[in-house]
């Protein structure tokens, strides 16, 4: 009898092997990539107008993240986004710093309006600012959030028609009708670089295996957090946590996500 | 009552961190972002002509590294470091490979004719050369420099108006007036890629807190030298150095900086 | 007596330390910069049309990686591949992801129409590819290869009158004449992201100090492979594997890379 929810959909990652298509900032790549295939994925990059349709045809989700974004990573981001939505192939959005800068604020939204985005992913304060919900955002930190953020998430993602992922203490995840809580993680993984873009790879390679995508980027958090909760047991930092997670998602069976998983109704 | 010294310093990165905006290169700028967030203060990482000057308005430090300049990121500099000046916001240059071509020399000269530069901080032969003293660089390692450092980073420093740093086995750090020594670090320190980086960095989130930028560079380069002689007892190599370096940096006490930091006056 | 084989063709690189200039990917740049160190030599990385030419003239080898390839950095692998052949300095070629678009295909066979490549080195899938032989690529992993890789790569590096290495459990390396099988390495090297573009940083540092090309190709996966086997001793995955890969390969002396090569006659 095959797993269901968050233990099916992990098996589900490792046997489809599912390439994800990354147009992403040169800060965390790499990390992007090394988590991509700790989960059981493959990662891809590449961000030339010259390559990037032709590569998210081959792709079962494309990452676009907005960490370092320019004009020229914006238009490709564009292309590859169009294709992939004739493709039927799901978009994870990483709002990276919206708030912080007007660019990247209305590069956010005009991805949002032009593009049939299937998963947006951020902090409180991006999340919030895109809402139009008066987060606060300091570079690519977080500094506040909206009052009722479940609320603000449910309604926003109602709004939009996409799913929504506001990343916390506790994860919220929602798509306007389903929302769920996830409670895995440790403090000391807001504490190195990448920890968020880390997340969206994640949500990619679940959305990846699943139709139902409230699901899929509830484990993908849960199955994140866990791991990070059983680095952060040997780690002397944020930095040493981030090094045992890659091993400790390797290494995570379904049966210990099914056990782990804090993913709640809202 | 407050401390003083390094120890007060460290612990005003940590209260206020500092957000410290860089263009930097993409070899090592996840080690940068993780620097910076290890000594307590907060990374954000933008090259684009259209969101750098916005970005280092919200900053308190901008570091500018040349490790793998073009000309479009050269001219994202001179837009950020225009509006740094304006707004009264430290820059600090790191040359990398200055010397090594006359593309990053050239561009080193300008960024320091054309902006008001804070720190320089660079290896012996990147400073030698671009005080026209006749260091070498090969790549991006100092292969040589002058015969008297101590004399030519003062009156480099003199010369410039700014505070110069160049590393070594002992890091000299003058603005012209005051010369001090810092003789932290490890010789495995230089095995691994990105120290330099690193170190810009380090001095960035200390600048960002404090007028005194001797003190601050001093303490700077005296904090990342110490976590790596702390780093190095467990280390089997540079790059094993590397990793335990972000776990000291982030344990790193003001009580042990105060101890540990051999910072003189030349 | 000087070493001779593997164990004198390492002590060669620690001893001549030769800068090897990269045009690469910035998913796993930083991994190029420290496998070259690592292994004695000296990385530079330069994309700049305006630095390269400049850059390569002072290096001992030039590594082209085509990870994540756009048009501006085409161009520049085109005017620092010139300089290099001008001057007589080798040019590896690692074409990753070929196959996998035609931009990419079609980038790697007018590297190697119009420059001069001394070492060509990739997976199965994108040297059949390239080879005109049928092989397969998703994303940039090999999925299939031809039938007989070992003739395939005989008759290919012939055809070119270049060296060729086709990665896989067995390394084949061939320049058309002579062929040899390299059979080091740990099945966990393929997990994490990089050690493709790893391997060759490698072909480029034992490349440069040798004109055996086929000697120092194979010496080069030895080495490669040999650390990778060590470091496999003590890795829960292949993500601590990789970091235990540069404390290896920098710890491993000549002998040990005498006893441990595994290195035949095909």
């Amino acid at each position: 009898m095959p797993s269901t929810g968050p233990a099916g959909l992990l098996e589900k990652v490792r046997a489809k092997r599912p390439l994800i298509h990354h147009i992403t900032n040169y800060v965390t790549v790499n990390d992007c990539a090394n988590i991509t295939l700790a989960v059981g994925a493959s990662p891809v990059m590449s961000h030339a107008e010259d390559d990037v349709e032709e590569m998210v045809g081959l792709s079962q989700a494309l990452v676009l993240n907005i960490g370092t974004i320019d004009r020229y990573q914006l238009r490709s981001m564009f292309l590859a986004g169009a294709r992939a939505n004739h493709l039927g192939i799901p978009i994870i959005l990483d709002p990276v710093g919206a708030g912080a800068t007007r660019f990247r604020t209305n590069a956010c939204l005009k991805l949002l309006q032009e593009l049939k985005i299937a998963v947006l992913k951020g902090n409180g304060g991006e999340i919030s600012v895109l809402a139009g919900a008066g987060g606060k955002v300091l570079g690519v930190d977080s500094v506040s959030t909206g009052d009722d953020p479940e609320s603000l998430v449910q309604e926003y993602a109602k709004r939009l028609g996409i799913t929504v992922v506001m990343t916390g203490p506790e994860d919220i995840v929602s798509d306007g009708k389903k929302t769920v809580l996830v409670a895995n993680g440790h403090p000391l993984m807001g504490g190195f670089s990448g920890s968020g873009c880390m997340a969206a790879s994640m949500v990619g390679a679940f959305v990846a295996v699943s139709t139902d995508r409230v699901e899929a980027a509830a484990t993908a958090m849960a199955a994140f957090g866990l791991s990070g909760e059983r680095a952060a047991k040997k780690a002397r930092s944020p930095f040493s946590l981030k090094q045992a997670l890659f091993d400790e998602l390797y290494n995570l069976t379904p049966a210990q996500l099914a056990k782990g998983a804090r993913i709640r109704k809202a």
